[in-house]
């Protein structure tokens, strides 16, 4: 017997995610578009008002802003439904304590990136850290992504040093070599590396190379598109549909957390 | 308190493996080189006999030929130790079986490459394999080695097909694309492909890649240098000392098998 | 004293590559966007007839059909101009002949691709090709796209290829090493090799790399937009804008020939 | 009629790169080894005095200490021949000015590097950033090397620099971005940037990524044994061999140089 479809509403469905999303979600046989909103009144070219989207869907999908989304976590956990995928990024303290509060009540997916592979690269890196043996094996990051990002390294890249160091059981903060430019002095063992590369329009790519005598171990990603973003939110809204009460990430949904 | 030196054998002590292995054991202070033997009865030289050698001894570390592996294997489990690192490779079936034998009584470790890293990129693949949707994500293995090679994939390339096939719980077999040429129609979901480069004198590269819509993932390994193998069997030898019988991979020392 | 603008006509506006090229020379300072017209007499939605288009521009963009070019490069050296930028491919004999013979009249730039970076890349492999001594540096060749993807290696890895042997002096035909599966041998100096992936949807990677003993020369193009083939074809504009009568190609462009 | 070997002096015939040299021109049909010195009145051993030495070769190949090399320079030059190949680093202003004035008199080249496809790579760099504008065009260079190094960026990574700068005109010090960290704002045009790895054995990899809308060109060496300054060398002493007096790099030797 299938699975019937898993029922989805898509806020912020006029924002360009929002419209990314709802195409997404119509091209996959495993999900049916109940209804789109983009404010909690929206009326009118196929949009209902948020009551009505979210009596009809068994998933919200919301990639807004961080207000729009702990109010929307509340409204949700107040009527006892549906379950959320948050894909806004930039909470606060005030926003982060909403949406744990509503968690107790709903099942609710958070993630700073819905990418599946890069995701999956935090994985595997914290794993290689884990199992590499630091005085033998250098951890460098390597980042690469178009002229107009102003800050550097990349949030991902940082990502992936704190699961380089949580794998090795150090903080980030103590071991990190973000600059290396002179007379430098020899490499010591257990420092995690970066370097950042500006060009272009790349899209972004990341790698974690572990460096040892003789041979070298390179774990990366690169992003094409953006449509990524939508597979990944995809996947968290077909794994958090009728999953018990709380706050869980992508690690969570590909199986990696424990 | 710190643990002794683990004391270390070297068989096959004139070999180039073995010169390369005693080298590696002298520098490592958590080893002592204990005795080196090239046959049964070597001396001079600053070798000694088999018996003598294998009386100092924690651990033996043997890359020889598979019929002297299997022979010093059986003798080690008659009388009742040291435990056992073995590096050759090309055992027939007579040969396995001796050293199954043997590893009732005593731990062996077994690999047909010593290589950490290698060792590591098989785990992480095959996690990979099983964590990403294999309709959504097509995976490619590319490997390149110097001129010389004569066969082609790699084996290597073949094991980390392998991994993938084993991720997913399909046979290799049944869904390896071993060569693309000419009008070869769309890429079938499910498929391995491989792609091979020979030239200069490489010692090794491979790579696997998991293609997405908008994403990718890969995971490569790099050669420089055969040092790595002497690493890899010094992690061994310190993992396998003191371990209760049975035979092992390196995977096992890694702690990638389960 | 600035340049005044070139005033350029898009023959084939209503097409995809027609669309993208209309919005790129509107955002360059250097040109000015004349006319876009669609058929000989096409007119309303601010399009206008061909004859009025042609006596507006210093030079037509024209990526649409091989008949159709070859009417336009007919119809424009009859009347004497403007000059002709070609993007369209798949011509036949006869139609080839048209634009050479139109080319005796005005200055015309045909390409099969119009990525500068791949023109660009083509040139400095025929360089590196004609500098390398072919019996040190084993040259090979890698190609990456996505898994629509038909044929296989891409027209662009042969055109590499093909770049490699004339810079050595020889048939691609005669050395080309297409696959490599089983017991191959050991590589032969000389041979030119290919390697292929297919997978997600990956736009094209290609790259030439020259390998010899312990060092290793890359050289490589990654496509990710085909915003790219709109900027080749308008460098192609500003260039032979006032050229003399001829065909030419990107390369040309780029300066690379000779 | 095939050319007699050329004969081959080595100096400094008991360092490890006098050695290898030795090595390499014994393995070379197109060489004869003619003679092996170390200092100016070295015997025995297969040596001999440098007087000898010089009496029966057409190039000496010196890889010594800039004093020495300066030395045998002007020795070389009052005894008019023979041709002379200098692979010393770290020369001072008064030994380059013997070395000049002894160019007057017979043919030396001299290079910092005698990787063919290190000078290889710098030329081809130098002719793309001649090619492609630099406002469409962001120029990156990367570097990783061992643990052990101590300074960053490499000087290969700064002379590829260089090559950029050179062929576009600029001064490399004004446009060199050789840190990123923190908010760094969006990158302007023309900027050269440098990113640095460290870790494990890594010989030397160096790349120069040159980034626009949409593509990617990367230009790239990987160095994996030190062979390949043999094999650079010995391209020299063939070249040099009979040619005028004057000073000449690896460039000339490949035919980079105009």
């Amino acid at each position: 017997m299938t699975r019937p479809p898993v029922r989805i509403a898509i806020a912020g469905a006029l924002g360009r995610m929002g419209r990314q999303m709802a195409e997404a979600v119509r091209a996959d046989p495993r999900l049916a578009l109940a209804a789109r909103f983009h404010r909690p009144d929206s009326a009118g070219d196929g949009l209902v008002s948020r009551d009505e989207a979210l009596a009809m869907a068994d998933v919200v999908i919301d990639f807004t802003t961080p207000g729009a989304s702990a109010d929307l976590a509340r409204f949700c956990a107040n009527r006892g439904g549906p379950a959320l995928v948050v894909g806004s990024t930039g909470f606060d303290a005030a926003e982060l304590a909403d949406i744990a509060d509503a968690a107790k009540t709903i099942p609710i997916v958070r993630s700073g990136s819905f990418s599946l592979g890069l995701n999956m690269l935090v994985g595997l890196v914290a794993q290689a850290a884990r199992t590499l043996d630091a005085d033998d094996w250098d951890a460098e990051i390597f980042e690469a992504h178009h002229r107009h990002k102003v800050d550097a390294p990349s949030g991902t890249a940082l990502m992936l040093g704190q699961a380089v160091a949580g794998g090795r059981g150090v903080e980030l903060g103590a071991v990190a070599r973000r600059v290396r430019d002179g007379l430098v002095a020899a490499r010591p063992a257990g420092e995690i590396g970066f370097a950042v590369t500006r060009g272009g329009s790349m899209i972004g790519e990341h790698s974690v190379s572990f460096c040892a005598e003789g041979e070298l171990v390179t774990l990366s990603h690169a992003a094409g598109d953006r449509i990524m973003f939508a597979r990944g939110a995809i996947a968290a809204a077909l794994w958090v549909s009728g999953r018990p009460s709380g706050q869980y990430d992508m690690r969570d949904v590909l199986g990696l957390n424990g």
